[in-house]
């Protein structure tokens, strides 16, 4: 590659330069960044945070520089390495979970171990036997074996019970026949699967003597422990490039007659006799919906820093980036105007800068509640019967009303906290102008590995239906005069005592009012659901759309409430001083109004508020939030506390000098400088490559 | 890489094969496919696109069984050597423009030669002397010059008067010196610069004797012709990867002290006398402004076509992938349902369904307008003045009223037909559910190179405000009780008429009435802006966001009017029988129906609907419309008559196999099935990588 001439080495950007802009932003504003780092945080994960990067940047396997610039198998491999290196820093360091998902986060990318550490070890520990944890789970821990999740196939992902490899059980030798029936029944999407395990936790059609059972999880090797070659009539390989996440080998896996040993179908909660090929469940795995729902408010809390990273990058650079002079501004202040100051910029970015903060108080408060919830099923379950495991079946009937409505609230916020931070990463990303599509501003690569997110784990449209399922569940106590016995039979009972009289909210002037104007019109979307449903015995089919207006309806409901709550918290009010706190909560309001102007008419129809209101929420209190909070959202990104080295972004650099570094990228990073073309139809070859040039 | 075993080969797809189901979908519709495509593009473009379509696939340079594998340099070499064959064949076959374009919609790639062809041929056309065309624009048509098109710099994008590069004259040795003063000056984004152009067409400040005139055009070689090295004291390259469009080699490029003789500033329009050294200008280069109109209607008519790409695959698919079945199914039907059957995929794809062919047709009437507008403003200039060249600056004159009428209409139309395009294939993309996700899908990598669209060609976001300022002039005109001139006067005037005592439409009975609906809606929301613009003075920047709602509404309704419009003509009623025009009309319906949903409390606030009327086209009229065009859908996305080998697909095959295409591409094309790694953290390379695996 052509090295970078002195005389462009010299020159500088024109203008107030990047750090200088970004210094006068800092001091424009007077939010304590550390203080609120450490409210979002705690000192002690700010601490780790910056422990762990230390240990990450002396290693040169984790230099990021050349991330963007690699094809699908160099990034592939690197990532491999990575995750490697890191099993062997975790044992060097003796690191916690916790410090090892620090390093995890910090690198950034989906990694090829990443299933073996999440879903096999876990699943194995979770519906495995005491043998089964002695024969599978220890090699696990020790990455003796490398396992993977098999469950989605080609043709079947969300609806699990139709899937098509089968376990069948054979008495004559006592073993398990793994087949694929058919092309869809290949497992498909199985993360670390395609390169990378040789074993996997197959989900398979338990079939005794001719009859169905449903799925269940068998434990398969798939390739050789010393070859790495796949085992005899398995077909196993890498599913091909996507749209991102393609640091991870996602694989497809078919069996043609595998057997594998009875004691290789995970038995905690249900077991084939080996002498009489009976089939027994013992207990429900409830457990497992517990996993997901607190997989699913993990997910929610994530969405927040997901977005925030975006926001960062994009407020940063549109606060360095000067474009036009202010067409209202006088004759003599002649300078470009940063982007930042322009009222269309704002109103994309604050609104999700507040929504960063909307959705970090809300997975919080969900993660909470999950555990004080699973604390006290376990303090009931031991006080019960004191010689049984922690997470038993029994737990979840003591605990089963707020599971269930934890259950239901996981499935909506997960489908809106995804879909707000996977759309508020690409408005972030055109925020930034044409540099946003380069991938050096860190916005792209980071959207396209997040994007899976809004698919996986439920699809985002398809967990709207559980939701309102559980809503209407609820309606139908209320109408039956049952007691509240949480939130949402709370406000639904309430709704329904005041829908004749009617409601009077001061969504401008009261913060109360504006969280029950949310709660009013999601209440009477759900009523009027249940009318179509159950008196007008509507089609389910029908319904699909009103169904997922009324779920966007609750969880945008239950997103302002928490922010709200979470504002008036002791703990909040005592790590804040007055400035601060009323900044937050400015960004309360702009996230609660920025919405219910957004979905006026709903607020509209259900008599929320009236079309003055909306009107004046739009034109009046939208806009003057804008312009209060504008001073302070390069230090509200700030404290976010993302290191460079995370964000690896040349247009979020936290000291602004943006184009600096997208010109080092390009001139001095950048391989396919190495290569020079011979520019003319005509010549011999169609294409000729003049290695290396020597000289510029 | 491992062949796929003989016992996988013989597999197939469980249940009903996909090619079952599209021939039933096609069988349960009478939709005239053909004369569809016809009406659409004429049996000559359709022709035309099967000749040229054989050819590109009997050439091996053309095969794309690699693209979605192949890492970035890679890509760019291939592109290059397609680009390189391209043009040898089109001396071979004698292609025409529209032959050629055809070829390389075909292709479907961004390709190094691309700003040649259109940039720099054209604007040494448009803006070059007689002189200037012997001397370059021959050379340039034959290839035997590469060039490029840099007005865009590393600090300056939509702001072009704010560009840094200086071209200051020099009359001691009569020629231009090109400078880079800052980092900041360096053009970027430059498409066909990186690697492959070896001339530029540099748009820098011109400055003559210490004074600058703004930016002007001029050519300057950067690479040697022979060995394409750079030239001295010039620093070009690549600016790296993108989101997107990785097949082409965008660039930057810096001058330090670069002198170009004097005739190398193009002078059709204004030039430097050598001797005296006084500027002079010939008339406005009005022409330029005509050329961003039509550039910016074929963006709006190919909008329609980019979408219906990624419409056409997710419909297809969701008609082959089943899942789940229907709840208020009967017991006795037990198969799983077709995704296409589920309200909540209807209400995503069919509404784009509906959008590519609104987008088609506005795009066509824009340009028929564009045209007819041309042409008469030619003859009105020959006959005043028959020795004059065509496109003179007098023209504009003549026609300027429809001109800037159509300016104003394209800037609002580009800006909401690109986001309609880039965001529907997005829907489109998750509406395939997990498989939407893989490159195979077919969608990713073509929303990823559409992207930038919504950014170049007039950010849309910028793009609003000159539609805003028309709007706000032509009210103005209103109000000052001038003469409707135009469409836009007309439906300004008529709403300023009736503004006092209301309206009284029939969205749902009367389609003409559903079109006045989204008139009085966009000229209620202008009278709104020029009130708080005029009367209450507030600052153009508190207003942007009023503005871009403002193009929006009136964008919308030049959408309606012109789909709607389309399906009155003599042509559309000759070429389709009554069913299908019925069907078509349903789509008009969809498209106005749900688009005026979507924005029900704009159209609420400004009195064109009633709150009883939004509901009501939400819960009747859209879903009853979703299922009458339901059983079209498939015939309707086959009359864009898109080939397999353009689509690129698994899941949009035309004869329904994706799961075996989807099964072909992983398991026999994917190259990383071709390493075997070592799994293990302790192994001592941190990655060890077996070549090519031997046996299976």
């Amino acid at each position: 590659m052509a090295p970078t001439p002195a005389w462009v080495k010299q020159l500088k950007p024109s203008g107030p330069q990047g750090s200088e802009l970004l210094a006068a932003e800092r001091a424009s504003s007077d939010i304590p960044v550390k203080k609120l780092e450490q409210l979002l945080f705690t000192q002690e994960v700010i601490d780790r945070r910056q422990k762990i990067l230390g240990i990450l940047k002396a290693e040169p396997v984790f230099d990021k520089s050349q991330n963007y610039f690699s094809g699908r198998t160099e990034r592939f491999e690197r990532a491999l390495a990575r995750e490697k290196r890191l099993r062997l820093l975790k044992a060097k360091y003796n690191w916690s979970t916790d410090e090892f998902r620090t390093a995890l986060d910090l690198i950034g990318e989906p990694g090829p171990y990443g299933l073996h550490d999440s879903m096999f070890v876990i699943t194995i520990n979770e519906q495995g036997t005491p043998e089964q944890h002695e024969e599978f789970l220890k090699l696990a821990q020790q990455y003796k074996i490398i396992g993977c999740y098999a469950q989605t196939e080609l043709g079947h992902g969300s609806n699990v019970r139709g899937l098509e490899t089968t376990a069948t059980w054979d008495p004559t030798d006592k073993t398990f026949v793994l087949h694929s029936p058919h092309l869809t029944a290949s497992k498909w999407w199985i993360g670390s699967l395609g390169r990378t395990a040789n074993y996997a936790c197959v989900m398979a059609q338990l079939i005794i003597n001719g009859k169905s059972y449903g799925p269940h999880p068998f434990i398969a090797q798939i390739r050789d422990l010393k070859t790495h070659e796949p085992l005899e009539n398995i077909h196993v390989g890498d599913i091909g490039p996507k749209f991102g996440y393609n640091t991870m080998d996602n694989g497809f896996l078919l069996f043609n007659k595998v057997k594998i040993p009875h004691g290789n179908m995970l038995a905690r909660f249900s077991k084939v006799d080996p002498e009489t090929g009976k089939y027994a469940r013992q207990g429900s795995p409830s457990l497992i919906y517990g996993t997901l729902t607190w997989v699913r408010s993990s997910i929610v809390m994530q969405a927040g820093s997901i977005l925030a990273r975006g926001v960062t990058i994009a407020t940063r650079y549109c606060a360095v980036r000067r474009q036009f002079q202010d067409r209202d501004a006088p004759a003599g202040e002649k300078g470009e105007n940063p982007v930042l100051n322009y009222t269309m910029v704002q109103i994309r970015l604050l609104p999700l800068l507040a929504a960063t903060f909307a959705l970090h108080f809300t997975g919080k408060a969900m993660m909470d509640l999950y555990s004080e919830n699973q604390k006290r099923m376990n303090e009931k379950s031991a006080s019960r019967d004191s010689g049984k495991r922690g997470a038993g079946p029994e737990e979840t009937e003591a605990g089963s009303d707020i599971l269930a409505d934890l259950h239901a609230s996981s499935c909506g916020l997960k489908a809106l906290s995804s879909t707000i931070a996977a759309e508020g990463l690409e408005v972030c990303r055109r925020a930034c102008g044409g540099h946003g599509y380069s991938s050096f501003s860190g916005i792209g690569p980071w959207y396209a590995d997040y994007l899976p997110t809004v698919t996986w784990e439920g699809d985002n449209y398809m967990l709207t239906q559980q939701v309102a399922r559980y809503l209407l569940k609820s309606a139908r106590s209320v109408l039956n005069n049952e007691k509240p016995i949480n939130d949402t039979t709370r406000i639904l009972s309430h709704f329904r005592s005041r829908s004749e009289i009617g409601c009077a909210f001061d969504i401008i002037g009261s913060d109360t009012d504006l969280v029950a104007a949310f709660a009013w019109r999601a209440s009477f979307l759900t009523f009027e659901a249940l009318k179509h449903r159950d008196t007008e015995k509507k089609p389910w089919n029908d319904l699909l759309v009103d169904f997922y207006r009324l779920a966007k309806a609750h969880s945008q409901y239950m997103v302002v409430k928490n922010f709200y709550e979470a504002l008036q918290t002791p703990e909040t009010k005592a790590g804040l001083d007055e400035g601060a706190l009323e900044v937050l909560t400015k960004l309360f309001r702009l996230y609660a109004l920025h919405t219910l102007e957004q979905e006026g008419s709903e607020f509209y129809a259900s008599g929320a508020c009236s079309k003055h209101q909306i009107m004046l929420a739009r034109t009046n209190a939208v806009m003057k939030l804008l312009k209060d909070i504008r001073p302070h959202a390069v230090r509200l990104v700030d404290s976010w506390g993302f290191d460079d080295w995370l964000l690896d972004s040349s247009l979020g650099r936290a000291d602004g000098k943006v184009y600096e570094d997208m010109f080092y990228r390009a001139s001095e990073l950048n391989p396919l400088n190495g290569i020079t073309v011979d520019p003319y139809p005509e010549s011999e070859v169609l294409f000729r490559k003049v290695e290396t040039r020597s000289k510029l």
